[in-house]
């Protein structure tokens, strides 16, 4: 954990060296990559969206970073940019979405929208997704449950980097899970974790920006730590949290994503394949929902009476300092690293799209 | 996690000293300590099944070496010995159990039976449960639901015993989560865990037996580790699993059982207070039974296809060796320690019940 805080801290002093650049333009130059690359007008606005809404959380592991991928993907065919995602099945308070292939978030978001209608109706709903992409950070779509007055919860499939509990190769998916539920405080409660100690694009950013990373976020290929992101990725694994907790909550994802939609599972699985699950609960099934924020807003009271640790900001919940970041960032910009700042600017010419917004170094 | 594997192989060799007892026996003792103590004859049956279950598999920590307090709790009147856990709220594909203060286990179970028939009807369901006691291994829940075709979930509140993220005092609960899914092997996947490094009940075994606790297992008042399983339950606060993400899961879990509810929670929630919620899901909504089970066994081959790991005894998966155990201990017997023997021998006296099984030193 010291070794996570530190690199944390260093994390935020490189921040300092970075760029804002304005959410709104960001948005507009994002949707035309994905203009330009095949998609739907609307369909590239939302990705837009999409996109920036995890940077503007700060997250910017699932942001704007991967619109250039993306894009690649989408040229080289392994992504469909006409997928129509369609509802293939709907019975009861559950429903199956076939996501065509395409950006994974654009079914994952249809998926919500439905477990949402249906939470409205029967109290409780579950819809799963396949043949789906990458879809990005999971607490965007908890987040639309959140905002629709219910708790949500989502899982997808992702990168299989963590060895089963005893072996030493990738065998079990680094499948983030997360759950939101509103409160009155202006945030909603949102955790959205991998089962391992740091997600995959931790790995991938420190290779970006050549750094090396702490001892207990990943193994070599014999089983021992290494501080080397280049040889994690190549044929290490990363570590779970918790030992074999982490890896159970990583296998339970994959039953759920990938066994329960009928999509592809382990050795059938392609780089960019899976599903997803999401769940909506209704909450005023169960009470009022303003007694739910109420009792919420208690909560978050009583957590936050504790002590706080010598040299720790504050007492924070998920979701919190997201949404703190959010309000800051969409009015002063989005720090973006030079990675980031440079792939933009090579996509935006490759594409032949004017980069409209200022992207210094 | 080497601390915690090395408690793990001391403890198995203290195994070898513990004396067997027969499983039947051992359930027929356990259900009349809680027949003399006010249980109706069917809920004696019960617990008598459920706490030796979680013997079986071999997850002592929540099997009969909590009967002795149960029956404390029943006879001093904090747990309601005549309850009788009613549905109070019946909408859709969700309900609210009312545990009438009893022992915990009746009015989950109940749950979740009405979760899965709800399940059967609309594909997915959610079951809360408020004013209910502590409900042992949620296991044995999300096994109820694999059991009869679905994949289940199931979380509870526990002893707040976990800091905030940031904070020194306890303020989140070691809240178990579980997930179960059948399998075609003899087993079915079951994932029980609480968001800490190690249950709480793993603290008080320590006490009982005398023994110090890994470094990584507990902090005291001033957030340092501790070795003093005295300390840490008196004053400290127990690890999380991955710091914030622990944290974060303990949180999920206080809003799914605690605030959903309607039960108490936090400053509210009393010592055997506290809400469980358990979701089951109908594999056959989404897919044939047969082919979910098939798929499912693949994933366990491609798990098990991994390298072991130099001196691991192989690739299990979560629910596994609990299977192994439950047909081994069911022929010769449940090795319980010494603590557990005596302190039922003290109950079975203290009730002036016949200790008809042999429970030597």
């Amino acid at each position: 954990m010291t070794d996570l805080h530190e690199h944390r801290e260093a994390s935020e002093q490189a921040e300092a060296m970075y760029r804002r650049v304005d959410a709104a333009k960001l948005e507009v130059l994002v949707a035309e990559l994905f203009r330009r690359a095949g998609l739907p007008t609307s369909n590239a606005a939302f990705m837009g969206h999409c996109l920036v809404d995890a940077d503007l959380r700060g997250v910017h592991s699932h942001g704007v970073r991967w619109a250039p991928t993306y894009v690649r993907g989408l040229r080289a065919g392994h992504i469909n940019p006409q997928a129509e995602p369609k509802v293939v099945q709907d019975r009861g308070a559950t429903a199956i979405v076939d996501g065509d292939r395409g950006v994974g978030h654009i079914a994952v978001k249809m998926a919500m929208d439905l477990a949402i209608q249906k939470a409205k109706e029967y109290g409780t709903a579950t819809v799963s997704i396949r043949r789906n992409g990458h879809c990005g950070a999971m607490a965007y779509y908890t987040q639309q449950a959140a905002d629709a007055g219910c708790i949500g919860f989502a899982a997808t499939t992702g990168g299989t980097m963590i060895a089963p509990w005893g072996g030493l190769e990738r065998r079990v998916g680094l499948n983030p899970i997360s759950w939101a539920a509103p409160t009155g405080r202006g945030f909603s409660f949102n955790l959205d974790m991998a089962p391992s100690v740091v997600a995959g694009s931790k790995i991938e950013m420190a290779i970006a920006r050549g750094e090396k990373i702490p001892l207990d976020w990943a193994f070599d290929a014999e089983g021992s730590p290494t501080d080397d992101p280049v040889l994690a990725r190549r044929e290490g694994t990363l570590a779970p949290i918790g030992g074999p907790k982490g890896v159970g909550l990583g296998i339970a994802a994959d039953i759920l994503c990938g066994v329960l939609s009928g999509g592809r599972y382990g050795p059938e699985q392609g780089e960019r394949g899976g599903g997803q699950i999401v769940q909506a609960i209704d909450i005023a099934h169960f009470q009022p929902l303003e007694e739910f924020l109420a009792r919420m807003d208690r909560m978050i009271d009583y957590l936050k009476s504790a002590r706080v640790r010598p040299g720790a900001p504050g007492i924070f919940l998920p979701g919190e300092l997201e949404a703190q970041r959010k309000r800051e960032y969409r009015e002063r910009g989005i720090p973006l690293d030079r990675p980031t700042r440079e792939a933009l600017r090579a996509a935006a010419a490759e594409a032949g799209v004017a980069c409209e917004i200022e992207l210094p170094d």
